[in-house]
C-alpha cells in the first residue's frame, strides 16, 4: 500500500461573502449524464441522454408512473437553472447540490424534501473516495445527483428492472431510501476492508515490525476519521427523516429507515472499535520497536562490558615498567609477573575467569532474558 | 495462553444493494435442530426433531400451553420461508435472524415482538465466541434462534422441568426474559475470568515482566472492547423492553427486566473498570521494562566508566618513549616513572585508588540505588 | 505500605441460569447478630440477640415506637425465609441483600422501599474494604443489613440514645437517611486519607523518586476507581430517593437527602480531581526517573568521551615502529617523537590540553547543566 | 513560519468590582469611522464620516429605507453615550461592545436584539487575529461594530450595491445574518489554510523531520484551540437566533440561519478532525525522531562492539611477558605466539574472522534492518 | 516561584456520624468582625463592631433601608446561635456557612435564600487561596460571611458609597449579585495571571528548558484543577438563581445574573483552554529535553566511534610479535610494517583517512543535523 493521504481541506468553492444560494459550478466538474427511469408495478421505462426540460415535459403527461431522474455529473449551470425554474426549488438546495462538501442532511421544503449523503468507496487505486450524493424527492419524482459517472447504483437498477421487493411500489420516497441504503451498505464493505488491513498489520507487528506499519496505521486512522465524520451526521439525517412529518416519507419507508438507522449505529460502533484497535496496534508497534532496540543495545553493551576489564588487564601487562633503573640497578618489584614462569598462561586464565564470572553474574541477574 | 485475536470485520453476508428483508443463509451455517417445549403449570411436554410446519399444526390445537420452539442452527432457508408464511413475520425480522451480525435490539411489530442478544462465552479452546441469539414472542409462543448447538440454556430447561420460580406461569414473555437473563449471567462469568487473568498478569508484571504480558494485555483489551460493544446496546434493548407498551411484556416481566437492567449496568461498569485497569497494567509493564532496561544500562555503563581511566593510565605507561635519543644521549624526562623503584606498585595503587574513588562518588550520588 | 490490590472480580455467587430471586448465602458469610432499637421521642429501648420471629411478634404490639432492626451478618438462610414470610418481601429484594455485589440503588415496592449502599472504609491493616449495606423501610420499621460486625454506626446509636437532632422524630425514613449519611461521611475520611497519601507521594517524587512510588500510585488509582464506581450510583440512588413519591420518604427527609446529594457530588468531584492528580504524579515520577537516568548516562558518557582520544594517543605512542629496518638502516621518520627530548612531557601536556578543551566545549554547550 | 503564539489571557479591561454596564474604552482602541448605508429595493445611499447624532437625526426622517450604520473602531466613549441616549440601549450591551473579549452570543431586549461574533482571519504577517464584531438590530436599523478598519465586509457592500439576492429586501435582520455569514465563510478560509499547512507538515515529517515541526504543530494546536473556542459558542448563538421569537429575526432569515448553523457544525467537525490529525502528526514526528535516533545509536554501537574484541586481542599481544626470567632462564610458555612463524598473519586473520563472524551474526539477527 | 501545592484534602470538620445541621466552629477560625451598611437611594449609613443582637434590634426599626451585614470571620458559635434564633434560619444553612468546604450552591428556603461562592485569589506570597463566601438574603437584609478579614469587597463598598449604578436601588438581591460578580471578576484576574505565567513558561521551554518547568507546570495544573472545580458549580449555582421563583431574585437581578452566567462560561472555557495548553507545554518540554539529550548522546557516541577503529590500529602496531623466533631465525612476515620506511607516517595517515571518511559518512547520512 503506497502512502496516500486524505486531504480534509474543503474545496474552495464559492468566495467569502458570496450571496447564499448562489450556484457555482467547480471547473473540474463532470458534464451531467441524465438517465430517466419511469416505472410502476407493471413496467420500467428507461431512457437516457435527453435534455432536462425535454424530460420534464414528457413526465408531466405521465402521472401514473414514478420517475427517477439520475444525474451523474454536476458540471452544467444551466441544468440547475432549469431545475429551479421548472420545479421551483429553493436556491439554497441548488447551492448544496453543487457545493460538494455538504455533511449528510435532510431538509424539508414546501412540497419537496432534500437529502444528501456521502458516498465512500475505494476507487481502482484502492484509495478511499468521498463523494456527494444528493436527492430531491417531490411527489412521484426523485432526482438524484452524483458527482461522477459511478456505477454504484447498478444493483438498485437491477432490482428495479427485476421488480423484486417493494422497489416498484414504494414510490419516490422508497427509491430515495433504497439509494441511501446502498450507500450505507458500501460503508460496511469499506470497514470490512479496513478491518482486514488492520488484522494484517497487527499480524505483521508481531512478526516483523517495520517502519511502514507506522505509515499504514496513520493512513487507516485518517480513513477512520473520515468514516466517523460521515457516519455521525448520516445517522442524524436518518433520524430526521424518521421524525419527519412529510407525506413523502411514508410509514412503510420509515420502517425501513429504522433498519438503516441501526446499520448506521453499527457503522459508528465499528468505526470506534477500529479506532481503538488502531491506537492499540500503534502502541504495540512502538513497544515492539522499543523492546527490540532495547534488546540490541543490551546485548551490545553486555559484550562491551565483558571485554572492558580484560582489555584493561592486557593494558596493564603492556606497560613498560623497567626491571632496571637508570643506573642499572635491578627493580625487582616492577612487574615481576612478566618474568614469572607461566605468567602469561595464568594471565590468560584469569582473563577467561573474569569473562566467565561476568557472564554468570549477568545470566543470574536475568539480563540475558528477553524483557 | 496462545495469541488469538477477535476479528471485528462483519461477515460478508448479503451483497451491496440487496433488497432489504432478503434472507441469505451463510454457507457454513449449521442445519437447524428444533426442540419444542409445551408447558403449563401442570406439565412440561418436550419433543424434538419434527419439521416446523408439523410443529405449528400441532400447536394450534393446544392453546392452554405456552410453547417454546428452540431452533439451534440457521442453515435452512425453507424454515424461514415457513415461519414467514405461517406466522406472518416481517421479512426484515427474518433478515435480522439470519444475518448474524446484529447489535442487541428490541422491535415491536403487529402482534409479536422481536429481540436479539449476543451470546458471549468461552469455547473449549478458551477463546471468546460471540454468537447471536434471537427470539420472536407471539401470544403464547416463543421461538428462539441460536447459531449453533450450544447447551447454554440447559439451566433454563432444568428450571422449566423442575417448575421452580415463575418460569411456568410467566408466559412466553417471561421465558424470553429468562433466556436473556441467562445470557447476561454468562457475561459475569466471562468478566470474572478476564478479571482473574488481569490479576494474574498484574502479579507477573511485578514479579517477572516479560514480552508475553504485552500480547496478553492486548488480547484482553480486545475482549473488553467486545464486551463493551455488546453490553451498551444490550442495556438499551432492555430499556426499550421496559418502556414497551406491548402486552407481551407483562408488568411482572418488567420487574425482572429492571433487575436485568441493573446487571447490564454492572457489566458496563466492570468492563470500564477493567479497561482502565488494563491500561494501568500496560503502563506499569512498560515502566517496569523501561526501568529494568535503565538499570542494566546504568550498571553496564558504570562498569565501563570505572575502567576507562584505568585503561588510559595503562596505555600511558605502555608508551615507548625512549630514554635515549637517536644519538644515544639520555633523555631523563622521558617516562622516568618506568625506571623508578616501586613505580609499578605505585601505579597499580593509584589505579586502585581511582577505581575506589569513582565507586564512592557514584555511590554517594545515589547512582547504585534502584530508581 | 505493602502491595495490596483490589480484586474487582465479582464473587461467584449464584450459578448461571439461576432463577432470579433465589437466595444463596455465601459459605463464608457471618452468622447474623440482631439488635433492635425501639424509640419514640420519649425513650429508646434496645435489645439484642433474639430470634427474628420473636422480635416481630413483639413489635406488632408496639405501634407507637419506630423500630430499627440492625442485622450484622448475612449467614442464615432461614432468617431471610422468615423476613419473606412475615413481611411479604419480594424475593428479588432478598436476593439483592444476600448477593453482596450490588451497586447502590433504591427500589420502591408495594408498602416498602429498599435501598443499598456500599460501605467503604479502611480496616485494621489499612486496606480499603468494600461491603454492602442494605435497608428495608416499611411503615415504622427499618431493617438494616451489614455484611460483618462492623461498628461504623456507633455514632448514630449514640445520637439516638442522646436524642439530639431529628433522629427520634424523623421516623424510619429519617433513620435510613441517617445511616446512609454516616456511610457518605466515611467516604470523606477515606478520600482525606488518600489525599494525604497522595501529598506524601508527591513530596517523595520531588525528593527521592523510587520504584515503590509506582506501586503505590497504582494502588491509589485502584482505590479511586473503586470510589468512583461507588459514588456515581450512590448519587443516582439519592436522586431517585429525592424524586420518589413514596410516603416513607417524607419531605423533611428529602431536605436532608438534598444535602447528602451535594456531599455525593463533592465526593465525585474530589475523586476525579484525585484521579487527575494521581495521573500527574505518575507522569512526574516517570519524568523524574527518566531525567535522572539521562543525567547519569550523560555524565558517564562524557567521562568516556573525554578519555577516548587520550587513550588513542597513548595507543599511538605504544606502537612498536622500529627506528631501524631489518637491515639495520635507520628509519628516521618512524616515531621520532619517542626519541625527542621532552617528548613524554609534551605528550602528557597535549593529553591534558585535549581533556581540558573537551571539558570546556561541553561546558559551554551547557551539557553539564541539569536538564 | 516564525514562532508566534496566541495569548489567551483576557485583556485587562475593567477593574474588579466595576459596576456592571460600565463602558471602559481601552486606551489603544481605534477612533471610530462611521459609514452609513441606507437602502431599499430601489436605491442604496452611502455616506461617511458624519457624527452619530447627526446621522440619527437624518435617519428619523427616512423611514422607508433600511439603515446600516457601520462603526469601525471603538475608541470614543461619547459615541456610546449618544447611542445609549438616543436609542435607549441597555448599558450591559454597551459594555459588551467595548469589552472586546465576549464569546459569541445573542441577547434579546425590549425592541432590539444584540449579537456578537468573533472575526478570525490572517493578517498581513499571516498571524491569526481574533477580533470582535457586534451588532444591534432595531426595527429598520442595524448598527455594526468592528474593532479596527478591516475590509472584510467589502463583499457584502458589493452585493448591497449590486442588489443581488435578498440583501436589499431582507431588512436589518437579514443584513445582520449576511455579515455573520461572511464571518463564518472566513472561518473556512482559515481552516483551509490550516489544513494545507498540516498537509505540508505531514509531508515534511515523512521526508525530513526536524525540530521546527514541533513548534509549528504546537502553533497549529493553539490556532485550533482558538477556532474551537470560537465555533462552539457561535453555533449556540445561531441556535438561539433560530429559536428566538423576536420579530426582527424573520422566518426567511431563520431559513438562512439554519444554513449557517450547518456551516458552524461543519467548522466544528473540521476543527476536531484537524486537532486529531495534529495529534497524529505530532506522534508520528516523535516516532520518526525516536526511530532515527535509535537507528544512529544502533549503528554506532554495532561499530563499537565489532572492534572491542579485536582491540582486546591486540592488547593481549601487546603485553610484555618476558621469554626469560630474571635469572636468564627461558620461559617457553610466555607468549610463544609472538615467536611463532606467521604468528602475526594468523592473528590478523583471526581478528578479521571475528569481525566477519560478528557482522554475520548481527546481520542474521536482523539488527541491520531498519526497524 | 517556589514549589507550593494545593492540598485538596477536605479539612476534617465535623465527625463521621455527626447530626446534620450541627455547627462546628473550626479552632483556627477568625473572630467575627461585623460591619453594617444601611442604605437607600438617599443615604448610606455604615457602622461597625456592634453585637449581632444589637444590630438586629436596631434594624427592625429601620424598614425603608436595605441592610447589608458583612461578617468577616466565623469563629463565634454564639453568633450563629443568635442568627438561628432571631432570623429562624435552618440549621443546615448554618452548618454550610461554618463548614468552609462547600461547593458553590444556591438554596431556597421559606422566606429567605442562601448562596455560597468560592473566593479564589492570590495572597501576598502569590499563592492561590480558596475561601468560602456565603450569603443569606431575606427581605431587605443581606448577611454575608467571609472566612477572614479580606478586603476584596472594597470596590463594592466604594460603589455603594458613591451611589453609582443600580447598587442602592436593587435591594438585597442585587447586593448579593454584586458581591458574587466581584468574586467572578477576581477569577479573571487569577486566570490572567496563570495565562501570563504559562506564556513565560512556554518561552522558557523554547529558550532554556530546565527541570523547574516541570514543577511549575505541575503547579499550574493544580491551580487549573481548582479553578475548574470552582467554576463548574458556580455556573450551576447562577443558573439555579436565574431559574429561581423566589421574589428575592428580581427580574432585574436575573438580567445581571445572565451576564454573570456568561462570565462563568468564559471562565470555564479559559480554564479548559489553559489546561490543554498546559498539557501541550509539558509535552513540548519533555520533547525538548529528550531531543537535547539525544543530541548530546549522539555527539558523544559519534566521537567514540570515530576513535574506536583508530585505537584498534594503534593497538595492532603495539603488538610485540617478534622478528626472530626463539632460535634466532628471522620471521619476516611478523609485522614487517614496523620495519618499513615511512611505516609510521603511513599508519598515521591511514588513521587520519579513516577518521575523515567516518566523518564524511556520518555527515552525508545527516547524523550531524539536528533532529
Amino acid at each position: 500500500m503506497s502512502r496516500k493521504r486524505y486531504r480534509f481541506k474543503p474545496k474552495a468553492i464559492g468566495l467569502v461573502g458570496d450571496s447564499p444560494g448562489m450556484v457555482r459550478i467547480p471547473e473540474d466538474a463532470h458534464k451531467p449524464h441524465i438517465q430517466v427511469f419511469s416505472y410502476n408495478t407493471k413496467e420500467v421505462v428507461a431512457s437516457k441522454g435527453e435534455a432536462f426540460s425535454v424530460i420534464m415535459k414528457h413526465l408531466e403527461t405521465c402521472t401514473e408512473h414514478t420517475h427517477w431522474i439520475k444525474v451523474n455529473g454536476l458540471g452544467d449551470a444551466e441544468l440547475f437553472q432549469q431545475i429551479a425554474d421548472i420545479l421551483k426549488i429553493n436556491p439554497l438546495v441548488l447551492e448544496d447540490i453543487t457545493n460538494t462538501r455538504q455533511r449528510p442532511k435532510f431538509d424539508e421544503y414546501d412540497g419537496y424534501v432534500f437529502a444528501t449523503s456521502r458516498v465512500i468507496k475505494f476507487n481502482e487505486e484502492h484509495e478511499l473516495t468521498n463523494q456527494q450524493f444528493s436527492a430531491i424527492v417531490k411527489d412521484n419524482l426523485l432526482i438524484s445527483f452524483e458527482e461522477d459517472y459511478s456505477t454504484c447504483f447498478e444493483p438498485v437498477i437491477e432490482r428495479l428492472k427485476s421488480g423484486k421487493g417493494s422497489i416498484r411500489t414504494g414510490g419516490s420516497g422508497y427509491m430515495c431510501y433504497a439509494l441511501m441504503d446502498t450507500i450505507i451498505d458500501e460503508y460496511f464493505v469499506v470497514l470490512a476492508d479496513i478491518g482486514e488491513t488492520l488484522d494484517t498489520i497487527e499480524d505483521r507487528v508481531y512478526e516483523s515490525p517495520d517502519k511502514r506499519i507506522m505509515y499504514e496505521t496513520q493512513h487507516i486512522k485518517r480513513e477512520l476519521i473520515m468514516m466517523r465524520r460521515v457516519s455521525w451526521p448520516e445517522r442524524d439525517k436518518i433520524n430526521d427523516m424518521i421524525r419527519s412529518d412529510s407525506p413523502l416519507v411514508t410509514p412503510e419507508v420509515k420502517t425501513f429507515l429504522r433498519d438503516a438507522y441501526d446499520h448506521c449505529i453499527q457503522i459508528m460502533d465499528m468505526t470506534d472499535s477500529y479506532k481503538e484497535i488502531t491506537g492499540n496496534v500503534m502502541d504495540l508497534y512502538l513497544s515492539m520497536v522499543s523492546n527490540r532496540m532495547n534488546e540490541i543495545m543490551k546485548v551490545l553493551t553486555i559484550i562491551s562490558v565483558i571485554f572492558i576489564p580484560l582489555t584493561f588487564i592486557a593494558g596493564v601487562y603492556g606497560m613498560n615498567f623497567s626491571r632496571q633503573d637508570e643506573k642499572g640497578r635491578p627493580i625487582p618489584d616492577n612487574m615481576p609477573e612478566l618474568y614469572a614462569h607461566h605468567g602469561y598462561v595464568y594471565t590468560i586464565g584469569i582473563m577467561l575467569l573474569i569473562g566467565i564470572i561476568q557472564v554468570i553474574i549477568f545470566w543470574r541477574k536475568g539480563w540475558f532474558n528477553r524483557l
